[in-house]
């Protein structure tokens, strides 16, 4: 894992929560996979990318975490995952990457992105491809947690 | 969703399970989802592609189905979703993307592919980007259901 490809991640969380959802969450220590153990998350939206190496991206959210930003996004009170929240978790996922993208691309690392998609169901597990190392970026809002997964080809 | 591409996945998903997995499933009738429904997995394969037009596609199994297909491939039983039978998804989404791309660009259409996401969990909802409507390919092997979900831009 380029070590370059870990600032632009952690900026660009902290970028999109900052306007879409004017909330400044309390980024943890980013830390490489060493175990081949399954992350759990609530919602998750997921995004490949293609350029100098293939990856995906996954925005990984616990059901109170997204209920605390998707609140503060659109200023009314969410008690539940529903389509809306779906159709954010997308959206945030896309700006992220695309936040992201946007300072690789400053560095010389030219990627595209695919569509996002979007899964939810409570304490689902999230894997990746065994070609690349996996990085976590873990952010907490509240006493909530979300994390971002980056997965490169080495 | 242009048409062209619908033909390659359904021949794709054919081809790497008769290979890989020694089993013929049973083709249903591909559709373009009109509803904002989610569909439901226990176990899927999220790979994003990038090209011509963006997208995006999931290989989404119910439980009984790829324990089915993973105990046929290995030539052993399989009774629990695990770390091998997630490593096999991700193959099986490698695959029969890999596949569909190798007929896809015999028609012009040249795709790149991102690494693939596993996600596993019992009935978890899988929904798409807004920008581009959904095809759903299902299939069925013995009673046991899986399908292919493509969105791409419109």
């Amino acid at each position: 894992m380029n070590v370059e490809f870990i600032n632009p991640f952690l900026s660009a969380v902290s970028n999109v929560l900052k306007t879409m959802a004017f909330t400044e969450p309390q980024p943890g220590k980013p830390f490489l996979k060493k175990e081949d153990k399954p992350s759990q998350g609530d919602i998750t939206g997921i995004l490949g990318l293609t350029g100098p190496v293939n990856g995906s991206i996954a925005v990984s959210f616990s059901e109170g975490a997204i209920l605390a930003i998707v609140s503060s996004m659109f200023g009314e009170q969410f008690k539940a995952i529903n389509r809306e929240v779906r159709d954010a978790v997308g959206e945030l996922t896309n700006m992220i990457c695309g936040d992201a993208r946007r300072m690789l691309q400053e560095k010389g690392y030219l990627f595209r992105a695919s569509l996002p998609t979007i899964i939810d169901g409570k304490n689902h597990k999230i894997s990746h491809s065994h070609k690349g190392p996996v990085l976590v970026i873990p952010f907490t809002i509240n006493s909530d947690y979300f994390f971002v997964e980056a997965c490169f080809e080495a």
